[in-house]
């Protein structure tokens, strides 16, 4: 998209600061909603929302982020989140992926996994897009590894993570709802260990 | 309650056959919505369905299984699937729970997976009556085994196998989602066996 194209948009219509952010949330999630995941695009979205494409780096760090926030409402970057996820060693991710969402999740008093549960099991289209994004953020993370069976490890590891969530924040089991972050590492980390590098039997 | 109590009540107003589970589903789902599992009484859901007492463990094996079919929709009997799981060594416990769990899941084509999230995810009560039911069931289950913390590994295991339930039927990831039952048993089992008998590291 050329300066002059984007520039001549947005005269006349152009939202500003905070009402970018807003316009650029609405529009990437009809376009997400239209169009998955990966054939949306940063221009169409946008284009629809009537601001520079450059807007969404600003705002959101990418796409990624968009979607982030837009779909997902996480309250933080999938890629500072994957920069944090890569910086250890291979043995010790199952620790840092404990820690890192159980840490997050709780910031946001659990709301947030909250939301992302009821959208994903309440429509059909939030779980795509979901899924889309996750098998692609994660195989960054474990792509690193250069394990055998990435997929199948990619969603064990998910299953943990997505059920580890469902019980300290929406079914609220104790121990586990009251837990101490680090205990939950402790317990826990081994297992996704296990599926992130160790034998899966198969 | 004495029989000439209940059959007293029954007369004019006691619904027939299906129509007697019909109307002790619906009685359940208030007496449990207002009273919680615990306070919940056999007898006060079959006064407010008007029929005897002694249906609720002609078509529901007894208190559980009326919540497992009214409040949580599951297709099988809690009783049965205490009976299947406690069949077999310790050292197993943890392949005949992911087995079991997906072979019945997988049966009802995942459907009542997903209604127990929806049920859970969108009410707190239901939240705090599955919290009820699922600790004590599984208390019985891992009872026997005798290891410490059970009520950590309880819930370690309810993390694993609700997360796997949302990946499998909800979320839809690949190649779990079209994963055969032994493949899950397989990568899985191993790491609900650690929770169950193996050494939390706490």
């Amino acid at each position: 998209m050329s300066t002059e194209d984007t520039t001549a948009r947005r005269r006349g219509r152009r939202p500003a600061g905070q009402d970018t952010r807003t316009a650029l949330i609405e529009a990437a999630r009809t376009v997400f909603a239209e169009h998955g995941y990966e054939r949306a695009t940063v221009r169409a979205i946008a284009a629809r929302a009537g601001v520079d494409a450059a807007m969404v780096n600003h705002w959101f760090g990418g796409k990624e982020g968009l979607f982030a926030q837009a779909v997902l409402e996480l309250p933080f970057s999938p890629l500072e989140l994957l920069a944090t996820l890569r910086d250890g060693p291979d043995d010790k991710l199952g620790e840092r992926i404990v820690r890192v969402f159980v840490t997050r999740w709780d910031g946001a008093g659990g709301d947030t996994f909250q939301a992302l549960i009821r959208s994903v099991a309440g429509h059909e289209l939030a779980a795509t897009v979901l899924r889309e994004f996750f098998s692609r953020f994660f195989a960054e993370v474990i792509g690193d590894i250069g394990a055998d069976q990435a997929g199948l490890r990619t969603t064990l590891c998910a299953s943990q993570v997505v059920g580890l969530g469902m019980v300290r924040y929406i079914a609220r089991f104790e121990p586990i709802a009251s837990a101490e972050v680090e205990t939950l590492v402790t317990a826990i980390a081994p297992n996704l260990q296990r599926y992130l590098t160790g034998d899966l039997g198969l």
